[in-house]
């Protein structure tokens, strides 16, 4: 039987984006946002600062794992043949910044599997984890929707909505 | 009608990597290898210094362009989807070289519509022009193979060969 493809996204899946905005801003401002202003929105309308940090050296080096995300990734990279497809081309310094964290953090996935990109529309698997509806809504597979506060009080419209790596873990395994 | 999805590769077919080669060889050693050393051959087999080099600041940064591309990107750029596919995670340093050479040269070319990644079989569009066979035989649609010193002397196994940016507007404008 054919190894199905799963593909997996960075910031809001494998990596804490959101809580890296408000690391971020909490430096600067000494404020954190409460939960009910991120929700459902997305991090670059909310954080004040947002898109100079998103631009600023170490803003995807140095952000927060998701809790199981790298666990989880190990046993489904034996199962699955693993890609991770980051949109990162708006901001160039991501680039290697993503590609060191993925090897510091990831590093049974090979450079072979890495996909660092703008629209995800061109790529094409079985299963897709994102947190983002423009991303899964191109994907032609299995869409998974991981909860983030930018898409939590949203509706999946039509994608399965996992709340943690422990359910993609019993969904896929 | 709609559009078709053209998937442009950029060492060997916009950037003259055979070339940066060659120039960065011939800094350091005062010599260029002649046609008939490099003639069917990987670019890293043939050149000395060639692995050293590939990681040098400004190896991509300041590749020469494949005379042509330019302007032939431009008019397919009009007519098709085009999207920006090149191999570039194995080099980390060559990801913001490359966009930013992308910028410079081909500024008509958003950042969503560029990817840069390891194996290219995880991308799907209708035409796809590159100089490597590994990355055409893994391609479901039609596949320009882009003649460089590496590949000229083998047979095109099934792929169409075409010897230019005008070849390749002959068939696809």
């Amino acid at each position: 039987m054919k190894v199905k493809r799963l593909i997996v996204d960075m910031d809001g899946v494998l990596a804490d984006a959101c809580e890296q905005f408000q690391i971020f801003e909490e430096r600067e401002s000494g404020r954190r946002l409460p939960l009910e202003e991120i929700l459902g929105k997305h991090e670059l309308e909310v954080f004040p600062r947002g898109h100079a940090h998103v631009r600023s050296p170490g803003f995807f080096r140095q952000a927060p794992l998701i809790a199981g995300g790298r666990e989880m990734l190990e046993k489904l990279n034996r199962r699955y043949e693993l890609f991770i497809v980051s949109a990162a081309t708006e901001f160039p310094l991501s680039l290697v910044e993503k590609v060191e964290w993925l090897g510091e953090h990831f590093p049974f996935i090979p450079w072979q599997r890495i996909v660092l990109c703008g629209s995800k529309e061109i790529v094409c698997g079985d299963i897709m984890i994102d947190d983002h509806f423009k991303n899964l809504d191109l994907f032609k597979g299995l869409r998974l929707l991981f909860t983030q506060p930018h898409n939590r009080p949203h509706d999946s419209r039509g994608h399965e909505r996992v709340d943690s790596w422990d359910e993609v873990g019993r969904l896929l395994l």
